[in-house]
C-alpha cells in the first residue's frame, strides 16, 4: 500500500551531517489512543545534533525534531468522554485544541507515569527517531496522545485513576514561547529543581545541618541543633555548558533563589563568548533591585580560578552539567566539593564516566543523571514561562533564547550553523 | 627524646597481612584540644581490612583501629568552662566520663562540621593510621576532642556557635552495644536515610508523585496531582553486602519501613550463607506480628531473579552498596530500575566505576558515595540502638552483630579469620 504524499518535512539521513526537506506520507491515526496535530512550530535542539553527526547510532533515515507545538486535527476512537478512566485528555481534548508536545510520548497510565517519572514510561518513544516521526514536520502523529499532550487554554494535569484538574488562565503565550516548554525549559527546571532538592543542599536551602534538614523521612532521634553562620548557607553552584538547556538551568536557579530569598553565587561556564554575554544579560534583568547573591559568567579556565576563589578552595555545592560528554563530567567533579552534588542533564554517550570509586568516596559525591520527565515538570515550567516573558518572550533580541524562526529551506544550512555554534536556537515554521 | 613505652597496642606492618601486638608510647596531649581515653572496648572493623591486606596505600606501620569506647583520663587545657564558644563538649567534658569516638576526627567548629558533614571536617583525620593512632590500644589520644566526642549519661549534641542540649537519659547499655556507634551503625543508617530521603525514593515513601513529592524547595506552580495505585508505592530495596555494616543497613531500613508504615520489599544479598541465615533470623525478630513488607535473603544469583519477579522486570527502587568493590556496584547498576539510586557507603578503590554515561542517562540513576558523617548522624542510630537492644544488646547470640570479644594476644588470628569471612565482628578488651 503506498500512502499519499502531501506533506513537508525535515529529514535526517544516515551516516551524518546529511538534512534534507522532502515530502513525505501524510500521518494517519494508527492506534485508537493517536492524535495528528498540525504543527505551529517546530525546535531545533541540542540534542538533535547527536542524531545530526551520526552519534546515536541510527542507522535508518527518519523525520526530525523532538519539540513542536500545533493544534489537534484528528483524534483516535479512544478520545471520547466517555474514556473516564483514562488520563483526562482522552475525554476533554477536542479537534482544534492548541496543544504542547514533550520529546517523549508518555502514557499517563503506567506505573512510571503515576509516580512522575513520565520521560521512563513503559511506552516511552523518542520523537525524530525512526520509530516516531519527528515534529519537524507539516504534521506529525502523536502516540498516547491522551498522556502526552499538554493542552492550553484551560490547563490540565491530569495522571491515571484519579483526576485533578489545574485551571487556570494562561495569557495568550507567543508560540515561540510555548516550544521552550517542549524540551530545553522543563530539562532546565528540572536540573536546577534536582539540585536544590538533594539532600546534600538542603542544609543551605533550609539552613538545618544534615541530617535534620531532610526532614520527609527521619528517622526517629533527630532533632535539629542549629549553630549555622550566614556564609554557611550561601549556594555556590556552578553551571557547565549554556546551551539553551543551561541556560534555562541558570534562569530556573536564579528565579527559586530569589522567590526564596536564598543567598547564592552562581558561575555559569561556558566556551563560548557570546552564550557567556547572553547570560550576563539575562541576569541583569533578572537581578534587577535583587540583593542576594550574584552571578559571574566564565570560561572554563576562569571558572576553575573564581570556584577556589569564592570558596577559599572549598569548592560548589552544586553542579549541574548540561553538555553531556566526559570533559564536563571531570571539569564538574573538579568544581564540587565534599558533599556536593552533580546534576548531569546532559545526554552522554557510551565511554565510562571519568570517576574513580576512590574519588567518589573521598569527597562524598552525589550524582544524579538522565532525561527530564517534561510531562511532570511541565506545571513549574509554564509559571515560570508565564513569569519571565521578559525573556521566554522575545525572539532575536539581547536576552531571548530563540534566535530566529525559519522555514524548511533553510533547515540543512540552520543544522550547519547550529552544530559549529555559529548560532542560537532556531525554529522551523513549517507554513513559512 | 625518648617516650616512655608503657602501653599495649595492635600494630600493622607493612606491606600486608602483618599484625603483632606490641608496646608502644603512652599518648600525651599534643595539643590544647586533645583528651587522652582508656580504651574499654575496641572493634574489628571490615574497612580495617583495606589496611590489613595492603591496599590502604600505607607504607609505614600504625597502632591499629578506629572503633572505640572508654574513659576519659586527660584532657588539654581547651577543656575548661570557660570555653562558651567552643562545642559544649569543651566545656562539659570531665575526666572519668565515659566516651564513644566516631572513627573520623571531626571539629565541630567548621563549616562542614556546622552543616553536618562531619567525616569531611577541615581537621578530619582517620583512627588507625600513621598520624592518627588508632584504638586497638590500652589508651588513645583523641584530636579536637571536644568536637569528635560523644559522651554518655547526659548527651549532649552540640555545634559551635549556639548550643543545644539534647538530654536523654540513656539505659545502661553494655560496651559491646555502644562500640556499634562508632561506625558500623551510624553507617548502615546513613546509608537507609540516604536512599529513603532521596527525591527519586520520595513518591514512594510519601505517596505524592515526581515532582511533588519533593515539597522543600519546590519552584511555584507545583500542585501534587494524585492517582498513585497502592502498588506503586512499595519501595523495592536491595542491600548488597551483609557485612556488619549492611546488617545495620537492613535494620535502620526495615525499622523505618515499620516505623513510618511504609510497604517494602527487601531483597538483602550475599556471598556467605552464614550473613544471610544470621539477617534472616534479626528479620523475623523485628518483623514479629508487623504486617507490611518482607525481606528475602539471596546469593548474587538468586538476587536478579528475585528482584526481576517481584518487580515484573523493572528493577528495585533503591540499592543499597556496603561491599566496596566494581562488581557490587555492576550489581547495583542491575539491579536498580529507571529513576532509581544506587547508596554507596563501601570504601572503594582507584578503580574507574563502572558504568557509561549513557546507562546512567538511560535509566536515570542517582548515585550517593562516601563516608559516613558518624558524629552528625549518633542522634538517630543511638535511638536506633536504644530501641533494639534485642540485636546490639547481645554477643555470640543467634542474632547479635559482635561475634566475640577477646584479648589483644588474639588479634592475629582474628584478622586473618575475619578477612577470610570465618568470623563475624570482633572486639578487643585490651585489659583481658
Amino acid at each position: 500500500m503506498s500512502s499519499p504524499v502531501d506533506q513537508l518535512a525535515i529529514l535526517w539521513y544516515p551516516p551524518a551531517y546529511d538534512i534534507r526537506v522532502e515530502k513525505v506520507a501524510f500521518p494517519r491515526i494508527e492506534h485508537p489512543d493517536d492524535a495528528i496535530v498540525k504543527v505551529k512550530l517546530a525546535g531545533l535542539c541540542g540534542s538533535d545534533l547527536h542524531i545530526y553527526r551520526g552519534t546515536a547510532g541510527l542507522t535508518e533515515s527518519c523525520v526530525c525534531g523532538h519539540e513542536f507545538v500545533g493544534e489537534v486535527i484528528e483524534l483516535g476512537s479512544s478520545f471520547h468522554p466517555a474514556s473516564r478512566d483514562r488520563p483526562s485528555l482522552y475525554s476533554t481534548l477536542k479537534v482544534g485544541d492548541k496543544v504542547i508536545s514533550p520529546f517523549t510520548v508518555s502514557c499517563g497510565e503506567c506505573h512510571f507515569c503515576r509516580l512522575g517519572f513520565t520521560c521512563r514510561c513503559a511506552e516511552c518513544c523518542l520523537f525524530g527517531t525512526p520509530s516516531t516521526p519527528g515534529g519537524q514536520a507539516q504534521y506529525v502523529r502523536v502516540p498516547k496522545a491522551g498522556g502526552t499532550l499538554y493542552r492550553l487554554g484551560e490547563v490540565v494535569v491530569a495522571y491515571a485513576g484519579q483526576e485533578l484538574e489545574m485551571r487556570r488562565s494562561i495569557p495568550k503565550l507567543a508560540d515561540s514561547s510555548l516550544l521552550m516548554l517542549c524540551d530545553i525549559l522543563p530539562t532546565g527546571v528540572f536540573a536546577a529543581f534536582q539540585a536544590l532538592n538533594h539532600p546534600k543542599s538542603l542544609p543551605m536551602t533550609t539552613s538545618h545541618p544534615y541530617p535534620h534538614s531532610s526532614t520527609i523521612v527521619t528517622l526517629k532521634g533527630a532533632q535539629a541543633p542549629s549553630g549555622l553562620r550566614q556564609h554557611d548557607t550561601v549556594l555556590l553552584i556552578a553551571v557547565i555548558g549554556l546551551g539553551p538547556v543551561g541556560m534555562c538551568a541558570c534562569i530556573a536557579a536564579l528565579d527559586t533563589f530569589y522567590t526564596k530569598g536564598l543567598d547564592f553565587k552562581l558561575v555559569a561556564i561556558d566556551l563560548n563568548e557570546a552564550r557567556r554575554s547572553k547570560l550576563a544579560r539575562i541576569y541583569s534583568k533578572i537581578s534587577q533591585e535583587q540583593e542576594r547573591g550574584y552571578l559571574q559568567v566564565a570560561s572554563i579556565e576562569d571558572s576553575r580560578n573564581i570556584v577556589s576563589e569564592w570558596s577559599n578552595g572549598v569548592g560548589c555545592s552544586v553542579v549541574l552539567e548540561a553538555v553531556g560528554n566526559n570533559s564536563a563530567l571531570s571539569l564538574a567533579y573538579e568544581l564540587v566539593r565534599p558533599f556536593g552534588c552533580i546534576t548531569s542533564v546532559g545526554v552522554h554517550s557510551n565511554s565510562t564516566v571519568p570517576f574513580t570509586g576512590q574519588e567518589l568516596y573521598d569527597k562524598n559525591v552525589s550524582l544524579d543523571f538522565g532525561r527530564c520527565p517534561v510531562r511532570a515538570m511541565f506545571p513549574m515550567a509554564l509559571d515560570l514561562l508565564v513569569r519571565r516573558q521578559d525573556i521566554f518572550g522575545e525572539i532575536g533580541g539581547e536576552v531571548s533564547l530563540v534566535d530566529k524562526v525559519v522555514g524548511f529551506s533553510e533547515a540543512g544550512r540552520m543544522y550547519e550553523e547550529f552544530d559549529k555554534g555559529k548560532c542560537g536556537k532556531v525554529l522551523f515554521d513549517p507554513w513559512k
